[in-house]
């Protein structure tokens, strides 16, 4: 097939992208010329952990915004690739909130097994991305790192796979620059040990108050005060963790409160967001939006509006994760491959704005979790993305938000069942609280060895 | 007059460029169009400070390196503006090693004075500068963070003011993904309130090494280890700083050092030096260099041996620092302004390989020190740049080098003679070692009052 396709990122929605063309080959398709340009020196996006911060060895901006320590947040099952299943991965069953080392497994397991590497440039950063009207073909200038060359390259199609959670939101608060201990946001997160015995502020009440909040706790913050500025999380946290109203400015080490209330703190963690950044776009390619679960200006998630040969794919807030971006995905080389035609563009827009409309009166997490479902559900009517049972994975997301109401500290320790596969999965051998080795090894173990070692 | 000048980088550099200019116009000259753009809100460059690491507030790399209680680390006689001097700009004399927030009021204070301001597009990041041979002219990508568009200029002069101290150099470790405390780069150190009480490896053996390792003593480190790839400092440290070779693995919160010893920290700082780093330069006007006193590939220090139309401010190792640039920057501008003509390239070249033979003989500091003055010598030699002492500065540095061998602790202490008026500094009211108050208002006291307050 004619035709070359840049994708930017070989993350988990980059790698689904490299997967989807390798499927379509493997079934005897004839695929186009494809690139996919790597920042890092290896593949896995987020789950390439690193203990780097700030700027990494090339001077670029540090993509990884993991930490030691992480477990899923969300059931396993729920993200399940529909076409690479845990239990082929693993060979049997495993627990349902693997830390990040098995995860990042499972990731580059399926890579691997579609041999995509051959597609990818490491450490190749891309610079900028222009569109020419009159030969209808993008320019891609970039920068291989590793010797400082720039190169350009042209291409028919591009597919932004570069994430939206590795670029801080970070605002300032009235004394922050005088505070004695040290400010960082949850980006430059790395280990929970830094703050063991620590009087710790976290500002923010979303998944990275949440999880980075309990981190600290389970590996022995003195006090984990966190402040919101919408709603608080309003879980029931042990003792040494509490929510309070935004902070309003701080003065030496004290932070004060919306409610009028102090405390005395030893480090302050913003967990205040991410950016979708995208300096390498041109403007009239670049999506602009907030985290939110339907960006307006991409037609099914994926297609620019304004030039639908420009896609991008996992922008949206999350529920879903690994298998949307593979629903994306697919459906995003079917239009590349010609297999799906894309309506005219007003017919597009009519379709994002009921979607947006939508969104815009959801109220519950249920709510959200039934519209990200149906809007999989939309996606996969169309293309040959294997078979997966989207109605239990709502359940299960809406189970998992009910376990974590019930219990933000043990609701990592009940087993889900797989929407693929149908395989119920053990319980772990360890509480999260007590397990304190994030290691493959011991979370694939039965749990006495690694007791015993 | 014709032409227009693009001034990336607002810094000393990028100041000291738009002063050369202002000075040729208050003197009645016709200065080409200027626009300077300034990824920061304000200008001063690394001596604009902040409290934020990693990226900014518009997801751009922060640019400074500078640290709270950072006080000057040489004479500040020795950096002094010959045309705005320190008694001109405070209206007295003041002692000689004063801390970061005088010096960019310094800074400011001149361009303040010379109405610089107008030419500066602040919190604007250049994407990508290109030239065309067939037009002669340069094409400037840039980004207004504020509104994120992105815009494109055309010019027929572009100097790169960047800097070169912002884009850390982090070399990795054994075991350092696993070491349970903070692992930084100085370039992210902002307070050493932060490292009271604990136990610290500061790896390096430059100025980074040396300031910080003694900002941490100063303000209650525990222990201050530091360690050398190449060579110790040497200096006499207090009781509880040490130097040790360069170590080689660590394991947990132990670190293990090439002479086999080994030594329990808390915290690693990484004051391993920084990156010369121009993404947004085309690779065919890219200079490539490590800090060294003649970066060969630029005639004068200046002028790109290959296109000299695009000029670099201030890409040396520097005992010399503003007047230096200065005097680079009038350079810049005679040759800018048709006053000053470039010989053929092969001589360019030869020039060039003259200075860079010599500098790669040179062995002490005294000799590294009259190579920069020479330097200066042959810039000042041919712009009206106003005189100033430079045999005087000369003898500053080396003197103010063997203070620091006799006291590392107490060398801030002496005051120096002015290169421009003649002015000797009084000495400061408190030592350095005793003075903890940074701030301007402090140090332009007499001292008792500050005491009291």
């Amino acid at each position: 097939m004619a035709g070359r396709v840049a994708v930017i990122g070989a993350g988990p929605c980059g790698l689904g992208m490299l997967r989807a063309f390798q499927q379509a080959q493997i079934k005897g398709a004839d695929i186009p010329d494809i690139v996919c340009f790597e920042k890092q020196s290896d593949w896995g996006g987020l789950w390439n952990y690193t203990w780097r911060t700030g700027l990494d060895e090339h001077g670029e901006p540090v993509h990884c915004s993991m930490y030691r320590y992480l477990w899923s947040n969300g059931p396993k099952e729920c993200l399940e690739f529909a076409d690479y299943t845990f239990d082929q991965h693993f060979g049997k069953p495993i627990a349902s909130f693997p830390p990040r080392e098995v995860l990042f497994d499972y990731i580059i397991g399926r890579a691997k097994d579609g041999n995509v590497r051959r597609w990818i440039q490491f450490s190749t950063a891309v610079r900028e991305v222009t569109y020419d009207d009159k030969s209808g073909k993008f320019t891609v200038i970039f920068e291989r790192l590793t010797d400082r060359t720039q190169h350009t390259d042209t291409f028919d199609h591009v597919v932004v796979a570069t994430g939206h959670f590795s670029v801080p939101n970070v605002p300032t608060f009235p004394g922050i620059e005088t505070f004695p201990g040290r400010v960082l946001h949850a980006h430059d997160f790395r280990s929970a040990n830094e703050f063991t015995g620590k009087n710790l502020l976290v500002v923010g009440a979303s998944y990275s108050a949440e999880d980075i909040g309990l981190q600290c706790y389970k590996y022995g913050a003195k006090s984990v005060t966190m402040c919101w500025r919408t709603k608080a999380m309003g879980f029931k946290w042990p003792e040494t963790m509490e929510e309070r109203p935004l902070l309003t400015k701080i003065a030496g080490k004290t932070v004060h409160f919306k409610d009028g209330s102090t405390k005395d703190v030893d480090a302050i963690i913003l967990c205040t967001g991410y950016q979708h950044h995208f300096p390498f776009l041109a403007d009239e390619l670049r999506l602009r939006t907030h985290n939110r679960l339907y960006p307006p200006d991409i037609y099914k998630g994926v297609f620019w509006i304004d030039n639908p040969k420009v896609m991008y794919l996992g922008m949206q807030d999350q529920f879903y994760t690994f298998n949307m971006f593979d629903a994306q995905a697919w459906y995003a080389r079917d239009f590349i491959m010609g297999r799906i035609k894309l309506p005219a563009k007003a017919e597009m827009q009519k379709d994002i704005d009921a979607w947006v409309k939508r969104e815009e009166g959801l109220e519950t997490d249920d709510q959200k979790i039934d519209f990200q479902g149906d809007y999989v559900r939309d996606l996969c009517a169309v293309i040959d993305y294997p078979k997966i049972d989207l109605d239990l994975i709502d359940e299960e997301f809406k189970e998992w938000e009910h376990d974590k109401v019930d219990s933000i500290i043990g609701y990592r320790n009940k087993p889900f069942k797989s929407p693929c596969t149908g395989t119920m999965a053990p319980a772990h051998h360890t509480t999260w609280i007590e397990a304190m080795d994030d290691s493959m090894r011991a979370y694939l173990s039965d749990g006495k060895k690694a007791a015993a070692e």
